[in-house]
């Protein structure tokens, strides 16, 4: 099957938002009047984001969620998305499932495939994404201010232990299994994302780890958190199934990556708003602290006391 | 050297038409009045779109010449663009190099880098363009009439040439040179896609071959094409230097494939506007044809008579 033969099976569709899709040079959208357009990309590589025995419905799903992830992060309505596809062969059954995970996951959001590239190399995913936001309204890392509280949406640390369990940690199976669906399907948090529009002050998703990417928070906004431990007890999914041990219980929650979550903050007269907005869109959203003044990261236990804090976030060019 | 570091040293810079550019989830784009977004994707990838050889500088010239050479197909204004980069390992002198040669090409264009992702693994560059076009006025494949004049732009072949050396094609020194200088530094066509809106009645770019691309336009127009093969004698740079063979000229200019040039279709009663966009944009554009009521391409030689057409476009999953 050759290239354009590929796209037409398995990729392309008539257009619907767009008023032009795949198939030309170029895509051509019409914006919003009164919005902005907001544009992300994420890349994923067999071997580092992903084992090559996943699921390829399952791929295809989470190579659009990332990337929808971040959309939600800035409180962005997904519109578009274009797809970059390096494969060392045309596998049909492979293609098929992938792009019925990633284009059902589309559809669910409105977020219609308007071009790529397909190309023979190694497998490589590159999307990226495009969402509107109301004119100034998208929620930014820069915006957080000292007495904000601090959130985090749904489930942490369970994409982690999944990690954790291929690289040999022993695990009850259905602790695996729920495990393992979280690290391959994570939802992206867009009607959350939208719906905090006006209420969060600054918003990251959790790719990299929540203190990894709180910590972009917190730079960008020149603040320092506190962030209550107990608060954090309940964060994991499967820890409800096990006596997850204290201390893969805190690398997991902490420091985890791929959640595909959201930490905002928000002000803390706005407290009612954030759980009615997180009732509203079916969201569980849990305070876990505050931003301070100082510049610094604190992590405090159930008594107040300091947790000394050396877990630092996932870095693809990190010295070990 | 971390990730963050990486886009810190090399590719980040202070945003100047993005609301939000690197650094944030997403960047955010306030949109021109009156106008439509237009965006096209490719990806390059080590072995398949260039040699692990090639100058870095040139590498990075080249990603954004590929991507930008669609906006021009389309008489786009380029505004913006994303880079994901999938790289093996961390190379300072790489990547000092790969980012001069991208901004370099993307500065004189006005072509803002707003974001993108990086990654460890097998050398791969994802771009995508992001341009600006007045409403409704995009130069889409689908415009050709029978009657309408077929041209190109620039040179056709001489990447092919240069191709072909590296594959063992012995060429005289200074012919070698200048086909590698077309091969690895195209210059995408902004300029003259600009100038062709309002006249141009279809357009696409030159990647894969000049029957191949052509092929696009008549099979999204509906149309056929006769190409004069005495319009294309001139069309190949190099073969001024040397006494290229005849099938390889015919080859390297009908199938050659990475020029990155121009083909568009025009109404016959504007052949002399069509010459005053190509002076003005100080663009060479040579007349090859017509476009037929026909579904078939047609090549003629200099008396008339038909030539049998075997070539076709480079295809990258297509079989040998």
């Amino acid at each position: 099957m050759g290239e354009f033969e590929l796209i037409e099976r398995y990729f392309k569709r008539r257009p619907r938002q767009a008023a032009v899709g795949i198939g030309d040079d170029c895509a051509v959208w019409t914006p919003l009047s009164g919005h902005q357009m907001v544009f992300s990309a994420d890349m994923l590589v067999e071997g580092r984001h992903f084992l090559s025995t996943v699921n390829p419905r399952a791929l295809g799903h989470k190579a659009l969620a990332v990337n929808l992830s971040d959309l939600a992060a800035c409180g962005a309505t997904p519109r578009a998305f274009l797809l970059s596809l390096a494969l060392p062969q045309v596998d049909e059954a492979w293609l098929s499932g992938f792009s019925e995970g990633l284009l059902a996951l589309a559809d669910a959001h409105g977020c219609e495939l308007i071009g790529g590239d397909t190309t023979q190399g190694p497998l490589n995913l590159a999307i990226t994404v495009i969402g509107e936001v109301p004119f100034g309204q998208s929620i930014l890392r820069s915006g957080a201010q000292p007495g904000d509280d601090l959130y985090v949406s749904g489930h942490l640390g369970d994409a982690r232990l999944a990690l954790e369990a291929f690289r040999g940690l022993s695990l009850p199976q259905a602790v695996f299994d729920l495990a393992r669906s979280r690290m391959e399907t994570p939802s992206p948090r867009i009607a959350l994302g939208q719906a905090l529009r006006g209420v969060a002050s600054a918003m990251a998703d959790i790719s990299d780890g929540l203190l990894g990417d709180l910590g972009h928070i917190l730079k960008a906004s020149g603040v320092g958190a506190e962030i209550e431990l107990t608060g954090l007890r309940d964060v994991m999914l499967t820890a409800k199934l096990w006596a997850c041990p204290p201390d893969v219980h805190r690398t997991c929650v902490l420091s985890g990556g791929d959640d595909y979550e959201l930490v905002f903050t928000a002000p803390a007269h706005l407290r009612d708003r954030v759980q009615a907005v997180a009732h509203a869109s079916d969201t569980l959203v849990t305070h876990i602290g505050r931003i301070t003044q100082a510049d610094t990261l604190v992590l405090r236990d159930a008594s107040g006391q300091v947790v000394p804090c050396d877990l630092s976030s996932y870095d693809h060019f990190a010295s070990p």
